[in-house]
């Protein structure tokens, strides 16, 4: 992968700290960029200019020395870390052995990142060792900027990520619609003169079609935590995750956002569809979202700042009437949430598409997402994802935006 | 669930902090158990005797409202956050926003987990709020005693995790034994003469048997990050994920450790199958293993300790002339872990089965996981997941022992 850490190593010698200290498990986007390791409890990491050490437990010491990008590979009990730990206990023992490990690569200075464990920092700090977590978001924002086998792993999550998309929307397409009393074995949560979405005989509900989904994705090599298929009132709140039957003539917001299970890459997109026949403001709500996302491919570009594209997405939505953030920060209807984020090793990272948003850089991979809700519509969302390149973007998204199905 | 929290109540009045604050997503674990709420970006939960209260984003007001155990949920927009991020960046307008919120609640002097975000700590104590990390495990040992409630869901995803490994057993015992050459498209890691297991036409990998037992959780409404088929020497490695074709009459270890979507609770289990002639040796690594974990279970009750069940396993291997971590700390074969874990929201937690394990209490759930590990010869494993009880244990897992399929 070879990311360019120069920033990283100037951020060091500037700020006079000898190395970069990780302490997480290998699910923390920083730790598996710095580390290359993936183990499911918490391990140190220290990134110098010159090395990169880890400090495992007996049971990753193999596969650490195999699979990590370190150089540089100890155990807990190459510290004596048992005995330390009987007399002690085990927090205890850790800072000791880590200031041991320190000691003997001759650091006494540390960056770590702003989520470093308070309790480990503590015990270092007694111990003499300087701690501080780096608030500039220079690691964070090196991660930011992919580089181009970075940008293949998440083009690849994304492909996964279509497929998946094809299969909700497969499922929509085949359902018919008909009265819940003609399907419904009472355990449903639709009345029984109520229409709703029916597919192979059952009632056609949100978990059904998550679960075809995450079956997609998982052939395709990824896995989610969790996946939006939200209908009518519950889509109206943007992180609601949708449950229950599917109705005709509303909106399902179908939001997908899986990470491959190889390389911990995520993707992420949302396309909303009706089955039947939308109503005239679920029409102009879908154009007007349309037109929000190309306001924002309009300004998308290196240079551009995430608070301009945020901006546009606004503009186009106050033109038309709405309220959003910026204009009623307390609003609970209209544009509620910002345009984009973006996506790497965690699904929500730098940079931002909101009103603190940067300057652009190529290399940044960022959704672009503009919305609106309203408790007595439904919600509407459009999502693609997109890398800055040198001189605009491309869209990693090969997805079409089709209302009906 | 309604855990009982009257520890943390007693600890908090004993040290003279007025809560305890959690900085932390919904993934993690004690973040879930006081708040009930599941985000995907971190949030800030408060625990008082008398209330609990989240600080959330605008994003998750509504479901927070709904769906978090909190009877005070406030948002970053309540607190001016997006003015105050545009002056002093968001790290800075977070932990104001939060010392706000602390002190509309009477709160200056707060204990957080031993893992809470120095970023988030530093900058609250530079406003003058007392912030310490409470190393006593005093939530952690809460959380290790499961109620009645948690068990059940334990006991649900364990059913899940019984599917899970039947699959697998199944796809084994259908596989039949060939040399690589018959089926190999010169694709696979294996030599044409060598022999393999083929199902379906194809050579059977780890790679194709995970995915078997992942799909069989899915439907059965389970998730896990990863699962262990390994065979042979990297069987020998107890993390070892393990990869590649799958050889006739040598262990191969399958350690599922799923967690259910719904609860987020997790099960754990182990079974090492031979599919053809296992060797006399590694028939006697199976019933030494059955012994040793016989011996756990006879130690197990209230009031034993976990470094006495962990004994109990390490006498049965030394006496069978076998290395363990007790009699050389630094060996690489023999029993080089620990005999067990607490399994719940996290699925490594307290209590240990380890030299440093406490007394145990009725209502905790462990594993118990003797094996052996020999380079030359591969690995064996075996694991159930107990729950200790009033007099004893009860067993939580229905699956058998046999060696060959």
């Amino acid at each position: 992968m070879d990311p360019d850490l120069a920033a990283l190593d100037e951020y060091l010698a500037d700020a006079g700290y000898d190395g970069y200290l990780v302490d997480a498990p290998g699910s923390d986007a920083t730790q598996r960029y710095l580390s290359g390791f993936d183990a499911p409890d918490p391990f140190v990491t220290l990134y110098t200019p010159d090395s990169t050490a880890v400090l495992v437990s007996a049971l990753e010491y193999g596969r650490a020395k195999t699979e990590s990008q370190a150089d540089d590979v100890s155990r807990l009990a190459d510290y004596d870390y048992r005995s330390l730990a009987a007399k002690h206990g085990t927090h205890e023992a850790k800072a000791r052995v880590v200031e041991a490990w320190l000691a003997d690569r001759g650091v006494d200075a540390v960056a770590t990142p702003e989520r470093f464990p308070l309790g480990s920092a503590d015990h270092l700090r007694e111990r003499g060792i300087a701690v501080e977590p780096e608030t500039a978001d220079v690691v964070t924002e090196i991660r930011a900027r992919k580089t181009p086998t970075e940008i293949e792993w998440i083009r690849a999550t994304q492909r996964a990520n279509e497929a998946a998309m094809a299969a909700a929307n497969d499922l929509l397409t085949a359902a018919t619609v008909q009265r819940a009393a003609a399907v419904d074995d009472g355990e449903s949560a639709a009345s029984p003169e109520d229409e709703v979405l029916v597919h192979d005989g059952e009632i056609l509900t949100s978990e059904r079609v998550k679960r075809e989904i995450e079956a997609t994705l998982l052939r395709n090599g990824c896995a989610l935590d969790e996946t939006i298929v939200a209908c009518g009132a519950a889509a109206a709140d943007p992180h609601d995750r949708g449950s229950g039957p599917l109705r005709p003539d509303e909106p399902i917001i179908v939001d997908i956002f899986p990470r491959s299970k190889t390389t911990r890459y995520h993707a992420d997109m949302t396309r909303t569809f009706v089955k039947g026949e939308p109503t005239e403001t679920i029409r102009q709500w879908f154009e007007l979202t349309q037109a929000a996302m190309d306001a924002a491919f309009d300004v998308l570009e290196p240079g551009a700042t995430g608070r301009a594209v945020h901006d546009a997405v606004c503009d186009v939505y106050e033109d038309a009437g709405w309220p959003t953030l910026r204009s009623d920060s307390t609003t609970g209807t209209g544009f509620i949430h910002s345009t984009g984020h973006g996506v790497g090793l965690e699904i929500h990272e730098l940079p931002r598409l909101s009103p603190d948003g940067g300057e652009l850089r190529p290399g940044q991979v960022v959704t672009v997402e503009p919305g609106l809700y309203d408790p007595a519509v439904g919600g509407m969302r459009l999502e693609d994802l997109v890398v800055v390149t040198e001189d605009g973007y491309e869209n990693l998204t090969d997805y079409p935006f089709e209302l009906t199905v």
